[in-house]
């Protein structure tokens, strides 16, 4: 249905780095962007779920994203997120993205109120897409119910689909349910779907989703990328098990915290493993054997 | 503990009028407020859940607030919702009230992530009160498990009076959970608990609470002013069950959208029935139903 071309790869949604009075260190977070793209991320999804991205103020986020694109970083590897509880909010930092040369966006639905109707969240995301009304526009929809409370229905998605067929394109889906993904992927031919995690690219990669996008590739984008340029391989089984070896070994421990701490720990810069409240830096002790149990399966950055 | 006078009575979570393009309607806002106040509300807490706050932008609710004031409404009888899921904002919304002298604030915890520690949710309000470093400012913690989802336990509750007596005075208790309100009231002598419906005002009242804050008294401030102001009376008892029989008509429907509904119907003004996505109005066939059943209950604004 689309008129745009396909898009696909290993997106990473990049930690936001502050320093230890909470502020945004913004050379860090430039620092660490252009790390990923050398690294071989294809793109990078700022402002997501493991960028903290709701515990920063709009303007926070504005400036952040003026100060990449000011340094270099091109604002077509870029998705930010762009979802926000108001549609006024919402199309203020969508419209922002835009003028800043950003044409994909990652939408969460309005977290705030619970058990709310898919006709509340179609009029949500079709005032946002109105509102903005830049043809150039593609947005992505954030399907993340566990930390949302608001999933996005299969027909929610198909109604968003049919109405804004130019704008509605994909969906990164972090249900962690393989199910849904699946179902997503296999209804929607042409609509590019990215899992939330790299334990199901390779499924989703033989399926037609298009990559994606993940939390750990913050600190493994190398092995996630290498998987993604060789899934039609005889290799690629073995390289997923690897790869899939090192999520669990971070997972066990809580995210943000763990890949906050593990790049202080091998960028050699403390600061890095600060994140701001409600998250708390992981404790010394967890730090010291979520590094053990790397150094065991022989991971360094 | 605090050194502040008490402070109790029957506040309003006034709705937020929007005209049929969405945008704020602040003449009829400022009505609804002084109206509100002329019928015996004690305070408004503006920008709360009933007042949809989350679906505006911090600019608009500024924005409003700025109106508000200037408009007449006292700034002392005011208790904004400031919290948001970013210590920056709200630290910009509950400095910005200050600076037009309200010293009352409602302020939910941060409501993205899910599953946060009391350690987490204690660094979130320490930093907002330090960062704020107003004397003046009372704090109100708003606990509503069944929106925000992160609930503020009782512990928690106990170690920011313990570390801010001069600022965390009270609290809402919106989760509906009596056996909570109780424990609230009973463990901490002289804070301030307002259940956050009027259901419970009675009850709370007879062990120390200090009012209420309650989403119906957008059409019932008066009957519920009038049970406050007779809690002590022979009459009580009776009053408070016409008063909870009126909150039950309402409340077998969607809250926010019959609010306005309700109000659209008896101010004759069909554009105060309209509400921002993610909630959605209600419909005819519902509203003429929740009129009859108001009918039935001689119930008129």
């Amino acid at each position: 249905m689309t008129t745009k071309s396909a898009y696909g790869g290993v997106l990473v949604p990049a930690i936001t780095p502050v320093s230890q009075d909470l502020t945004p260190d913004r050379a860090a977070f430039v620092d660490h962007c252009k790390w990923l793209l050398d690294q071989g991320a294809t793109g990078l999804a700022i402002f997501g779920t493991t960028s903290e991205a709701n515990s920063f103020s709009a303007d926070e986020r504005r400036a952040l994203l003026d100060h990449l694109v000011d340094s270099g970083v091109p604002a077509d590897v870029l998705m930010p997120g762009t979802g926000a509880c108001s549609v006024t909010e919402s199309v203020e930092v969508t419209r922002h993205a835009l003028s800043r040369g950003v044409t994909r966006t990652l939408m969460l639905p309005p977290f705030y109120y619970k058990g709310v109707s898919d006709d509340g969240l179609f009029r949500f995301y079709s005032e946002v897409i109105q509102r903005v009304g830049d043809d150039r526009l593609n947005l992505y929809l954030y399907h993340i119910p566990p930390m949302s409370q608001t999933p996005l229905s299969l027909d929610l998605v198909e109604r968003l689909i049919n109405a804004y067929p130019n704008t509605v394109v994909g969906l990164k889906d972090s249900s962690g349910d393989w199910s849904n993904t699946k179902a997503l992927i296999e209804r929607f031919p042409g609509f590019q779907v990215f899992p939330g995690s790299e334990a199901f690219m390779l499924d989703a990669l033989r399926i037609g989703g298009v990559g994606c996008i993940t939390a750990t590739g913050n600190v493994n984008v190398k092995g996630i990328s290498a998987l993604y340029r060789a899934w039609q391989t005889d290799q690629a089984d073995a390289m997923n098990e690897t790869m899939v070896t090192i999520r669990k070994a971070i997972q066990a421990y809580p995210m943000v915290p763990a890949l906050k701490f593990i790049l202080a720990h091998f960028k050699g810069n403390e600061s890095l493993a600060t994140v701001r409240p409600p998250l708390v830096p992981l404790a010394q002790d967890k730090g010291k054997a979520l590094l053990a149990d790397l150094e065991k399966i022989d991971f360094t950055l």
